[in-house]
């Protein structure tokens, strides 16, 4: 239930987070729709396609969509109020990222991945909708450069992986690996964490 | 027949904007065959992945690669001959895209899929090509900030699915939807409409 | 037993161009190691989503992904020294582009494509995980103006389609068809062979 929940703020944020880099980019009232939706079921249509999921859940079901689109018509009519709530968004927006992750990972074990497969689908579930979003508006990810984002989702679907593993209880496995990837992104954004970039490039 | 008739007028026209932006880019004769083909087939076979239609049948058959191929090679050698036929090609882009996006939704109808689904499917259809071909060349893609291009495709998906749903002929609905989808694109190009973008974001 | 060995240097030269794109970008830790893995194991992952086999192999199974991890790692360490060996690495980047080409070709064969699409799939096998590398770095696909790359690609897939077509030994196909690829490669980069561009392109 409290994830049911959880899963509608995780899609609320994405979509608030795609649309708003969407409105900075002076993109019309459509390209805010769709940069919004993409960054919110993105990720869910990338791991529904890698576990041959088809049509994926997404786009089939109208809960996920009608959230998404919704939150990117409120944005685009109140970007200025929405974007004060930044940090408000950028927490919902970790949990959602944990939450994805981890649901990812348990959907992609139950599709027959092996565990390696799941951990890694389980993190593109979470990543995938802000690396289509870069992609679309034409930047580099921001996952590669800057912010500590994607070692979290691995780390909440590494934790369902080996709850499962272990034959430990899945739904427990669920919130344990959503709360510790959540909680490690606020801290990486907390403290301002980030991984090293290679040292002296000039050389050769 | 006619809609036949007209899937190759797509292919072609979809082929002819694709290799005329590679062109436009200095791309090399692979270059330009290739994005001149992505964009013609791309969409389709984005359709396909997304509907587990696998191999997709735009890769598998033979008819649409060769056209979109022999479009492109031509673009390649006349490419300062076709550009002067752009506003035809405008046309003929329209007519194809209204199709793609009627057809599309037909078959994720017939694979499953919801009528959520069916309409973006549908609308995927026509516009991954061209969403293909701008982030293949680095671009932003044209539709996200200009051009009233995937509202029509939206309608024309719609109304296929809304035809089923009304019980009618599906035949008279892939022609209606692609009719609905071709004259809005076309009125969109002949009158400049465009949607609105969002007010001041230099706020926050 | 050979082509065990060669795919596992393809694997490694795949993921060491990959990371040394990335460092050159200054990515961070986690950029490097995503973008060097997503070069060498993202074209057999689209064959996969292309040909239905999900979860894709090369995320089920630990090999592959774990020797692209290992190499992007000690590209990150020490890409100085890795820099130094980019003839090497141009040499054996060739051989496993020749020998994904033809496996690729085989396996969509094996998976009821046609000839036509094996061929294509096949080539995507080999050149999928450089289009993926070079649109997440924000570069337009260096093998679509420069670099005679796609076509000795799409020549060991059709190699190992002919020889299939004959009714011959595919295990033979599959070395004649990474032969011919690799061998057609390394001419041209060691004669600097390059496609035509289109004549002058400022008209219109």
């Amino acid at each position: 239930m409290l994830l049911k929940v959880l899963e509608f703020v995780g899609v609320v944020a994405f979509a608030a987070s795609g649309s708003l880099v969407a409105v900075s980019k002076r993109l019309d009232f459509f390209g805010v729709c769709l940069i919004g939706v993409f960054t919110a079921i993105g990720g869910g249509v990338l791991r529904d396609v890698l576990l041959g999921i088809t049509p994926p859940t997404s786009l089939n079901t109208w809960k996920f969509f009608t959230t998404a689109l919704l939150t990117s018509i409120v944005v685009f009519f109140a970007h200025a109020a929405v974007r004060r709530l930044r940090r408000e968004i950028l927490v919902l927006d970790a949990v959602g990222m944990g939450l994805f992750a981890s649901s990812g990972a348990t959907i992609a074990l139950d599709h027959g991945a092996s565990s390696q497969a799941a951990m890694l689908i389980g993190a593109t579930t979470a990543i995938g909708g802000g690396v289509l979003r870069d992609i679309l508006v034409n930047e580099m990810p921001l996952l590669l450069h800057r912010d500590l984002y994607a070692i979290p989702a691995l780390i909440g679907s590494t934790v369902v992986v080996a709850w499962s593993a272990l034959g430990l209880n899945l739904n427990t496995g669920l919130v344990v690996g959503t709360v510790s990837a959540s909680v490690l992104r606020l801290l990486a954004l907390w403290r301002k964490w980030n991984l090293p970039a290679p040292r002296q490039v000039d050389d050769g």
